[in-house]
């Protein structure tokens, strides 16, 4: 099977946002006399992530892109946390690391080989200027930014991936989903398209617990996105 | 003032629409016997474009992505010229042309050069699919693919420049659109948006007639992308 394309998840497959949030948050926060467990409060940040976009997925709130998502949970957070230090400013800004999150080593070089023999695209939740910015920081190369803001429909929602498909023109058995997130893939295979999973057992720090092995019958395993290439050639 | 993205226009300002389409006119009718100024066939499916957009501008039709209304404008035109060789198939592929049009000679340097100092972002009528195919074949680089399929509106409606700057985080006077076409450049001027006129004098041929200068207060008038990019730098 040649694949016309592959579409991305983004967050922990091609990019390390752990270990950039926990740094912003220190860089934002430590200043203010603030300490904390960094990698601890970013991991908290993350996990408001679900059920933001799950309040849009259930209809209970129209679409909003992910940066505002970001920040309602950012000042929950803060809220919880009982930090008071950032004002509005401060937290537009500390934000906007999600936009800065540095790529997996293998990342850049991956996506310029994979992209030399087929279109490659992201399909994240996150909104498109997060995607553009993110992927100049990392110098991620993609033939189009596809995913959430586009299609108005949060991942693992249907509409999500088979909007994504259809921008580019492509059937979704004509597409492989790559992912290191076993939920990501069982979404896209249902629909289906390819899979591809991609091992990076560390997103979730060196006790990660989850995603650690396919958990499905996926059509690809890669160690990573250079792997990856070589079992696509 | 220093520009945070620039927006470009596509048909014309990056690719030779005209001298692709006449040469895939030739390559897919020729062959069944038939003989026409090709030149004048691409003219004929040109001048069915903006009509096209038109019902969907003013209403009298919902949006349809423009591979649709190129197809709807294929099938006019043959009808027109009384061309009935091509079946649906036939048909089909030679649509595709639009896929495939070749870039002028400075684009793919011009946006490899424009887009290391700030955002590069196609703002066309083009579909995305059209978009990512072209840009393949061309390699032309950007940042991302905005303009009509994702905001639902064909230029010069306001709502597509307004869209695509907002998909990429910016406000209109910090974008700059970039077009061969001085209408374009005027309602995107009209909108706040800076605006650079480069200079294609041969898009519709040797003894094209409009949009020979610019005919407004632009902020910036260019020979090509390499000579913008100069110009920018």
């Amino acid at each position: 099977m040649t694949w016309k394309a592959l579409m991305f998840d983004v967050f922990g497959t091609v990019v390390d946002w752990r270990t950039t949030v926990a740094r912003e948050l220190r860089g934002a926060l430590a200043p203010h006399g603030i300490d904390r467990d960094w990698n601890v409060l970013a991991d908290g940040w993350r996990e408001l992530y679900q059920p933001a976009m799950e309040r849009v997925r259930s209809g209970g709130r129209g679409f909003a892109i992910l940066d505002e998502l970001h920040r309602e949970n950012l000042d929950e957070l803060l809220e919880r946390e009982g930090i008071h230090a950032l004002d509005g400013d401060g937290r537009a800004r500390l934000n906007l690391c999600w936009h800065r999150l540095d790529p997996w080593p293998d990342s850049p070089a991956g996506l310029l080989e994979l992209g030399a023999g087929r279109v490659c695209a992201s399909c994240s939740n996150g909104n498109i200027a997060l995607m553009v910015n993110l992927s100049r920081h990392g110098k991620l190369r993609w033939d189009a930014i596809l995913g959430a803001e586009l299609t108005r429909a949060y991942k693992p929602d249907p509409a999500c991936y088979l909007g994504s498909a259809a921008a580019i023109g492509l059937e979704p058995g004509e597409v492989m989903m790559v992912a290191a997130h076993n939920g990501d893939l069982k979404a896209a295979g249902e629909l289906g398209f390819g899979t591809a999973f991609v091992r990076r057992p560390t997103e979730h720090g060196p006790e990660q617990t989850t995603d650690l092995t396919p958990e499905g019958d996926w059509d690809l395993e890669a160690d990573d996105l250079i792997d990856l290439s070589r079992k696509l050639s």
